[in-house]
Formats: structure tokens, C-alpha cells, sequence
């Protein structure tokens, strides 16, 4: 049995603030705090590739638990910004660690739903391969394709990335996960040349489909929200989150909110408010849910060991 | 227990001879029949994108067996070569077949090792989530980004996709797989505008890489040669096929060459050769390899049912 060891973020130091922009998009103080939620961005150095952001992650998951790189089996990256697209970043990430020769390395393509996704993925492929210790990393730097122009984007999405350590030695496991995707909507969500979201249609998606879904994942499995300690949800927004939550009918203090300082940073955005909520000893059940690019959505129910 | 059910290909009917290019880039029959090993390459349409050959691809599958939409649980595209970074294509694949909401659909991102990959990916993903059928796609177009003065790599890539239909109904079965990575070599193999490929360093590491690899492999399982009936090779070359096979101490026969007619298709070109290989009496046990991008290989034994 595969779980969770420990997670690691790095968030870059230099911040892109909201409360500067009230003029250019003709926004207020409510807007930042109410609706997005973000009063600045984390954008990476111009220098950084979508590999070092992982790397940068890695020396921090270093600096709480040793890692023998001779022992990783695995190393997956979740990401839809790529250094490039030939070879997979996993591959980078692989030569700039220093892993060895027999550890498999592959890219998921998928958006904020990719970290449940990733989890559930990595889990399954080491399990089956009889591995033991593995990287699952988020990182998909959104300012690589964000047109500041835009006030749907511009405002929101910052620049991070996580690793998770998926271990025999876990401290954290899944119970069950559930998936979904909605591909015929796919451009409301889309990336040509610059990023486009139709914030509206994403929205009515999200809250239509997401609070119904964790619902039923929780049904099948007998659990009420009683059994739950926290929802761990995407923070695609303050709204989105606050929509979530009433929907579900749950308390405000069960679903933590982090994105105020450095915004959504789209597949990392579940792990970091994951990393600290591991350690905390009221913590025994928690609900994932990511929700987004696709239309995708994917939600899981994790038990501390 | 999953395995694989059927496979289908799509091929364009549209073929660039290399016959017309021995002047432009003066190479000779011998370099066509016995060196590379591609007569033609065949080219998709223009207006087809990755997911358009992959729907193809399905559309094969329905002539071969029926499949009922509404059971697919899983869709996985494999490429490196996306309409969009975001979203994933399976999302458009899923959208544009007309599959069910309540389907999984990532994209793995790997090169010529993806098959293999994705084989395993998708059945341990499937069974760790109680899931009967998915779809694999493999389509990496690389006329998309082929320089056609670049001797290296204009003669060699064809386009195709193939889809494999993964179920609890199978007819082969993995029985292993094994994988590796050398993420250090990365930019031996690269597209950053176009494709670049060092030729010779990636010859060099796959002739001395994926033999042992395969040696190794078969030990662990106890297996010699007289217990595989193929050796499925990705068609990187005629050369690289045939410096695998010899190193192998294998007789020919053993190991189908099929690209001279449609060229390099990534991580295409092992299902297009399986797909014949699952039907015919003779074939029981078979070794699977895959190698390139990254650098990567991942190797497989499958099992008759």
C-alpha cells in the first residue's frame, strides 16, 4: 500500500499586486477580497522554467525529510506548461535531481483537476510496478500565457509548484476517488496562443457539477460531513469556494482558504493547503476536489494512516 | 484483471515519397531501403489535429467491434504533439466521441517509449479505480513540427494514431513492465520551434541501452528467447530495429519491420504492428519496447489470454 508522505511547495518571492491595478480594471477593494480573493500574484523568475520550479519545490521537500535520489522509482509532473513540449518535463526534472536510470518518468496533461488526478495515477502505476517511492510534482506557471490585458486572467492566477512524496512509509492514504469530464465544453477553458477563460461559464459549471459530485462520492462510500474534517477544495476563486461550501452545506472553518497571497496556482493549489493540514493532529478524513481545464473534475477522500 | 481487447489505426491516405528527395538530400536506395527504412511518410490533412486522428482511430475500432459509449470510464491520449497545451486533447476526444460524463480522460505526455507507458498507466489507473473499459490513443503528428530541410528528421516521421480498447473482456494480458529514464540527455532529443535530433547520440544510446534492458527483463521472469514468439520493436529506423535484433541474437522473423511503408509514427508505431500481431495462432508471449524521448524506454511481456 502506497499513500502520502509529505508535501513540499515553493512559492517565487516576487508578488504582483491587485491593489495596483484598481484603475487599469476598474475594480474595488470588494472585488479583490470577495470575489477573487486575491490580493497579489506569485510570478516567477523570468529565468525559470516550469523545471526549476519543481526543483526549487524539491530542495524545500529536502529540507523536512531526507531523500535517497537513488531510491525514487517514479517522478511524474502534472502540468499543462511545459518547458517544452518534446521531451516531458518529468524528464528534466529527472536529469536536473540527479534520479537514476531506473526510475519512470511521465507528464499528465491536465489543469486543477490534475493533482487528484496525479495522486490517484501515480498510486495506481507504482502499485502495480511494485514501486516504492516516488515524486508526484504540480507546476503549470500560468504568467508563461497569461494576456495582462485580460481582466478575466490577469487578476488570478499565480505562479507555484508542490511535490508530493508517495511512499510505503505514508502517513496519509486514499480511500476512493471519483472522476469526471465534461469535453464538449472545452473552450471555455483554452490556451492557443494566450490563455482564454469564459469566467462565467466556468463558474456555472463548477457550481452546478462539483458540490453534487463530492456529495455522491461521499454517499457511495456511507460518509456524511460529519465523518469529514476538512474539504480540501481548488481555490479557483474566493466565490467559487464560497459557492462550493454553501452548497455542500458545510461550515466555513472545514474548508480552508489560502489563495489571498499568491492566487490560484491551478494544480498545486490543493497540495499546498494539503501540506499543512497533514500535520494537524484534529485532521483524520479529508475530501479533495479539483475542479477545471476540460471541463475536468476529480475529488477523493483521503484517511490519515 | 484488465488487458487489451482489440486495436484499431488510422493511417492518411496523403504520402511523401523519398524517392523525390534523393537530390535535395542526397541519399541513395540503399540509404531508403536499409538505413532509415521509410519509403514514403505519410502526412495527415491539414485541417486535422491530433484529436481528428485520434477520433479516426476510433472510428476504425467501431468496424472491428462495438463499443458502447456510455461504458467508456477511462480515455487517455498519448502525445507530445496536442491541438492545445490546455486543455488536454483526451478532453476533446471525449467531447467530440460523445463518451459520458462520468469518464476519466488525461493525457500522458511521452514520445516513442509512450505506448508502453501507457499501457501500464492506464490499466493500473483503470483497476485502482474499479474501472471496465478505456480507451487508449496514441497520435503524435510530427508533421506539425518537422523542419523539411533537416535531413535528420524529413525522411523519417509518418503521422498515424491508434486506439486500444482496455478491458476485463481482454485477449492479452501484461505480465511485466520495466522502465527507465535518462533525463541528463534530454536536449539530444528536442522541440523547441522544431524538432531537433542528434541522430547519432540517440542511436548510440538506444543501441546500447534497450537490448540489456530487455535481457534483463526476460531474466526476471525467467524467460529466454525460446519462450517469446515477437518482439514488438518501435520503429525508430530500419538500422535501429535491426542493431536491436542482432544484439538480441534474435532471428528476424521474430521481429516485424513495418514502417517502410508509412515511417516513423512515435508512439504509434507498436500497437500498429500488435494489432496484427494479437490475431495471428502462432503468437502466445510477446516482448514490447519502446525508446527515444526523454531519453526514456519502457519495455513489456504480454500473455495470450
Amino acid at each position: 500500500m502506497l499513500g502520502i508522505q509529505k508535501i513540499a511547495h515553493y512559492l517565487p518571492d516576487t508578488k504582483s499586486w491587485n491593489a495596483e491595478k484598481k484603475e487599469c480594471f476598474d475594480i474595488d477593494d470588494d472585488f479583490i477580497e470577495n470575489k477573487i480573493g486575491v490580493q497579489c500574484r506569485t510570478v516567477k523568475n523570468e529565468d525559470d522554467n516550469t523545471s526549476d520550479l519543481c526543483v526549487k519545490a524539491y530542495h524545500e521537500l529536502l529540507k523536512k525529510i531526507p531523500v535517497a535520489e537513488n531510491e525514487i522509482e517514479c517522478c511524474v509532473v502534472v502540468t499543462q506548461n511545459p518547458d517544452y513540449n518534446i521531451p516531458h518535463t518529468s524528464a528534466i526534472v529527472h536529469g536536473k535531481i540527479g534520479l537514476s536510470d531506473n526510475c519512470a518518468c511521465y507528464d499528465l496533461s491536465l489543469g486543477c483537476s490534475g493533482y487528484v488526478y496525479g495522486l490517484s495515477n501515480i498510486i495506481a502505476f507504482m502499485q502495480m510496478n511494485g514501486m516504492k517511492r516516488g515524486l508526484l510534482f504540480t507546476a503549470d506557471p500560468y504568467s508563461k500565457i497569461i494576456d495582462m490585458q485580460d481582466k478575466n486572467t490577469a487578476l488570478l492566477f499565480g505562479d507555484g509548484a508542490t511535490v508530493t512524496l508517495i511512499s510505503d512509509e505514508y502517513e496519509w492514504k486514499p480511500v476512493t476517488f471519483s472522476f469526471g469530464t465534461n469535453g464538449s465544453n472545452y473552450r471555455e477553458l483554452i490556451c492557443d496562443d494566450t490563455l482564454y477563460m469564459n469566467g462565467r461559464a466556468v463558474f456555472n459549471f463548477t457550481a452546478t457539477t462539483v458540490p453534487k459530485h463530492i456529495k455522491e462520492m461521499m454517499e457511495q462510500k456511507h460518509l456524511n460531513d460529519a465523518d469529514i474534517d476538512k474539504y480540501i477544495l481548488h481555490q479557483g476563486s474566493k466565490y467559487i469556494v464560497d459557492t462550493i461550501r454553501k452548497r455542500l452545506g458545510v461550515d466555513a472553518h472545514k474548508v480552508p482558504f489560502h489563495m489571498f497571497e499568491y492566487g490560484n496556482t491551478v494544480s498545486s493549489s490543493i497540495p499546498m493547503i494539503l501540506e499543512e493540514e497533514l500535520d494537524k493532529p484534529e485532521n483524520s478524513r479529508m475530501v479533495l476536489s479539483g475542479f477545471g481545464v476540460g471541463l475536468s473534475w476529480a475529488s477523493a477522500i483521503i484517511e490519515k494512516k
